[in-house]
């Protein structure tokens, strides 16, 4: 059976360890956010999470979401969870005291997320969603559409959706087709259809909120023309209160690999009426703010996917006797040794452990780079940390995500045979997981957002956010021989990642498809070497605590070493494949394929 | 949606133009094996499994088997299909002509193989698990048990199955409880409980002959105590009639992640008739002549799955119009171009075509092979054959399927979103594919097969038959300076095997540990290097007859580039892994984990 502890531990070592609370408790409103704080929220979030989403996750699977009549119900259990989800609090971490948030910082809120996902990957895309419209809102609607709809979906009465899909167009938004007209009293009347809209109908709120991409008739042709309009579900009236249904329907709902207990909804809109979000065709850039959210939101869901499959693996590792071990047996009164004995099954655990840890240390990063980019008083910090979360958004969407699906796959094979039965939950991570590689964005799209947007921006601005950290740290541990070990290969990798930088940027000048065709096995290279470095920290910490807590200590050690000698030497395959160039993949003559 | 047709002029490629058919031809039993007839057959599997199997794949998934009161019923349509598969003679082409077979040559059957799967492939199973037990049963059971069971089985009156797994043991099969207890007359009375059986129950025939391995009751403790027996679902009288029902029910089928439309069975046997298969405690032995069988299914299947995944990842690309090609419109007058234009898109098919067609390749020289074995007049080239073949095995089997399981997932992943949608078929072979990196030895068991057993064995006797075949034709080519792009890349890579061999053979010796946790990738890079091998074969073919026609031969030596260039390098990196050596992995802390 699939089973799962809040990873405690872990968690406080990259919030309080690896990165620097001070510098967050330093941040305005965050003063109060001290290690007690963050200790017991981390403990109730993975005491709430254990106990009432993960029982859920397999029945939820199961069951998955039914559609009658244009209603769709959610699976057993999920209403009341999420009831006393924000009831207690957890949808509104991170959301603004001003609309009736805990206003904590996201560092903190993100690792509660990944215990949410971790516990209930479906479940948790309710709340993300709204927490992605709530982003939106809160950046760029008018003070009346904030004052009237924020404060409900901050305390879940009220959900979001996100509607951007349309039958012809996934990534090429510019083919939008939905109309808003708009009418004398300043709003709109929205037009089209959706599809795959998660969370789009359900039976957890009384009302839900849309965010619609669509075009005003007399709009300039693609992506230029395109404005974001709120729909809600349920018109709102004046004081508030619900009023009548809006032209909003679902269609229908539909059937997937997995993530079964989010409904994933085709969205009809029918002269619904809708309020213009932002300026007047300046959609994409509203709704990439939600989307922002959304994508470092999913590589999250990449890691927790990674750290559940992990945990299942290794419990069953421990219990399962299976053969002896190669140099002798090790439980010799037993029938046979556990499967934890055996080199192999050794090797799915660490790579597992490596990639999830290595993981959490990343998504530690960029959110404490998000709460600086939000919340520093100094506008050079914050700048600076935008640039870094602007550039690490693909990395941390795609990276975490393939290696989330990596992960949840080792565990299956770990478990064997018995991996491939649905009651033992861990053939459900593949399936759920999966999603995460294609949606906000395949992971294709975020390698090419990665190579042709954040590498040249601003003359490659961003990019120093990310190398001066590395070239600094490595430069500092130069003479420290106790980490040569660490230092050499990482430097290795880093040289690779700094020459295939150089290359790209000049051979992707001349021909964007020398760029594309490297794009994916780029950003692999980036995030290997944001681990490396992560890793190498990490054991620097390992080596001088080791005392204080030997077991814990020295696992990081041993992991990052495990990282350098059996999983970052991919960088040289990376590095040859992206030198190779386009030539061999462009002159392929279509008519062949 | 997914779309299928049968990869005929690949087939061809590799069964006339890549190997010899002469030297089929020229085996006994295989005189009237022409071009034509190969063709024929090639053609006609074809269309029956496009029109018959394909339609049912979907489906059978959905719909899934029932069970109840002990009876499995599969899914809609399977019953017909069956019996026509069987009556037009489809199941029975590499079987002897003594039991009703036609005794066609594996190179073209397992060709015919790869068409079930990839239209098909819970199908597969049923009539895969008898070949399989026909293959054991021929080369171990008396006289009298192939006479009474043989003929019906060939003719597909009655399946087969494999009955191993206990709830206990799944690898470990020296832990089996299963009993069979002497009967005065020569039978045995079986009794224990078998799991994880695939087509164990079934409606599609009538009667199942069981293979099942249990213990009699002094036998040796361990793997040196068990014994084969066929265990018949209905007795079989002496006139060979059915007789009474045997003391053989099924408990109940599991629900897994994929191939629903296969029965997965547990088993009991209580008391049931059975009949000793070769000698006593010699059970694993004769077990393995149909496992081996089997893994080499399990390999077809990979490359089946990704033939599949690629075909309809190429059709979409075709049709689905999204975005614009970096370099400028190439379909200015369509709303958007095909995805066909996107590099990343043009390499996730490249990688999925230049595994499968190498794949395909390596099938077909281990098929060949085959052929040499079974038919070959000269005891040395048997023997040579034999070898390679015990060589190749646990490569087939884990390297085409964890790349068949890799080529399923890009398959959904050119797809996007619509790849997660049940409907589209897409997703059902990624949950298909999943099992053949599991089932019949998990793909770390054939590792281990592959060094501990395989290239130790006869002091590396099995190994030269693989080594020196690529040596001779490197040094054959080293003057050829068309063929000096793939010459390189290759010699490369192929020292690293042969030092990765060398390193392995040496440390393994001292320490199984060193061997055990440089299995997995020592694999990996044995099958890339065989590819690579079959690619430069191909290329040089390719490169010699690409005037006849260019479109065809000209994507061979295309595919063959990108398969050097891109996929090849990462040979790199699985020999820094492998010479990292087993340290990091086993003085990892258990407690630590």
């Amino acid at each position: 059976m699939a089973s799962y502890k809040t990873p405690l531990r872990d968690m406080r070592f990259v919030y309080n360890e690896l990165f620097d609370p001070k510098a967050i408790q330093a941040l305005p409103g965050c003063e109060e956010v001290t290690p007690d704080l963050v200790d017991a929220i981390l403990e109730e979030a993975g005491k709430f999470c254990e106990e009432r989403l993960f029982p859920l996750n397999r029945s939820g699977d199961e069951e998955g979401c039914h559609f009658e009549n244009g209603k769709v119900t959610t699976p057993a259990g999920l209403k009341e969870a999420y009831r006393d989800f924000y009831e207690m609090g957890w949808g509104a971490l991170a959301a603004d005291p001003e609309y009736g948030g805990q206003g904590l910082p996201e560092s903190l809120s993100m690792m509660v997320e990944e215990i949410m996902c971790s516990t209930n990957f479906a479940f948790s895309l309710y709340p993300g969603l709204t927490h992605g419209a709530y982003n939106a809102l809160v950046a760029r609607a008018s003070e009346e559409l904030k004052q009237a709809y924020l404060p409900n979906m901050v305390a879940g009465k009220w959900s979001g959706s996100m509607c951007l899909t349309e039958p012809q167009c996934g990534t090429d938004l510019g083919l939008i087709r939905t109309k808003a007209e708009p009418q004398d009293d300043g709003s709109y009347r929205v037009t089209g259809t959706k599809m795959f809209i998660t969370a789009g109908e359900h039976d957890l709120t009384e009302n839900i909120i849309h965010l619609v991409l669509a075009r005003t008739p007399d709009a300039p042709k693609g992506i230029k023309g395109i404005s974001l309009f709120l729909v809600p579900k349920i018109q709102v009236n004046g004081d508030g209160e619900l009023g009548q249904p809006n032209g909003v329907s679902c269609g229908s709902i539909e059937h997937k690999m997995g993530i079964n207990a989010s409904a994933t909804c085709v969205m009809n809109f029918d002269d619904a009426q809708g309020f213009l979000v932002g300026k007047l065709n300046k959609g994409m850039e509203a709704m990439f703010i939600m989307m922002n959210t959304e994508r470092l939101a999913v590589g999250i869901q990449g890691l927790a996917i990674g750290e559940a499959a992990y945990q299942g693996a290794v419990a069953y590792a421990r219990e399962r006797l299976q053969g002896r071990a190669l140099k002798g047996p090790k439980s010799p009164d037993k029938p046979a040794d556990s499967l934890l004995v055996h080199p192999d099954v050794r090797r799915m655990l660490l790579i597992q452990r490596a990639y999830t840890e290595g993981n959490r240390a990343l998504a530690g990063w960029v959110a404490t780079e998000m709460d600086h980019a939000h919340r520093n008083p100094d506008p050079r910090r914050r700048q600076e940390a935008e640039d870094f979360v602007a550039l690490m958004t693909p990395v941390v969407k795609a990276f975490m995500t393939d290696t989330g699906s990596e992960m949840a796959n080792l565990g299956v094979q770990v478990f064997g045979g018995h991996g491939y039965i649905r009651e033992h939950g861990m053939e459900q991570y593949i399936r759920d997981a999966r999603i995460a590689q294609i949606y906000e964005g395949t992971n294709g799209i975020q390698a090419m957002d990665l190579v042709g947007r954040k590498m040249p921006a601003h003359m490659g601005r961003y990019l120093r956010r990310f190398f001066h950290p590395v070239r600094d740290y490595l430069e500092a541990k130069e003479h420290d021989f106790t980490m040569h070990a660490f230092l050499l290969p990482l430097a290795k990798a880093f040289g690779r990642l700094q020459k295939a930088t150089a290359f790209l940027a000049q051979r992707g000048m001349a021909n964007p498809e020398e760029a594309g065709a490297a794009a994916a096995e780029y950003l692999r290279l980036f995030g290997l070497v944001a681990l490396g470095y992560l890793w190498m920290r990490m054991a620097e910490i390992g080596l001088q605590k080791r005392d204080e807590d030997p077991l814990f200590y020295q696992a990081k050690v041993d992991t990052a070493r495990f990282y350098f000698e059996r999983i970052l030497p991919q960088s040289s395959a990376l590095f040859a494949s992206i030198m190779a160039g386009s030539k061999c993949m462009m002159k392929f003559n279509d008519d062949a394929f």
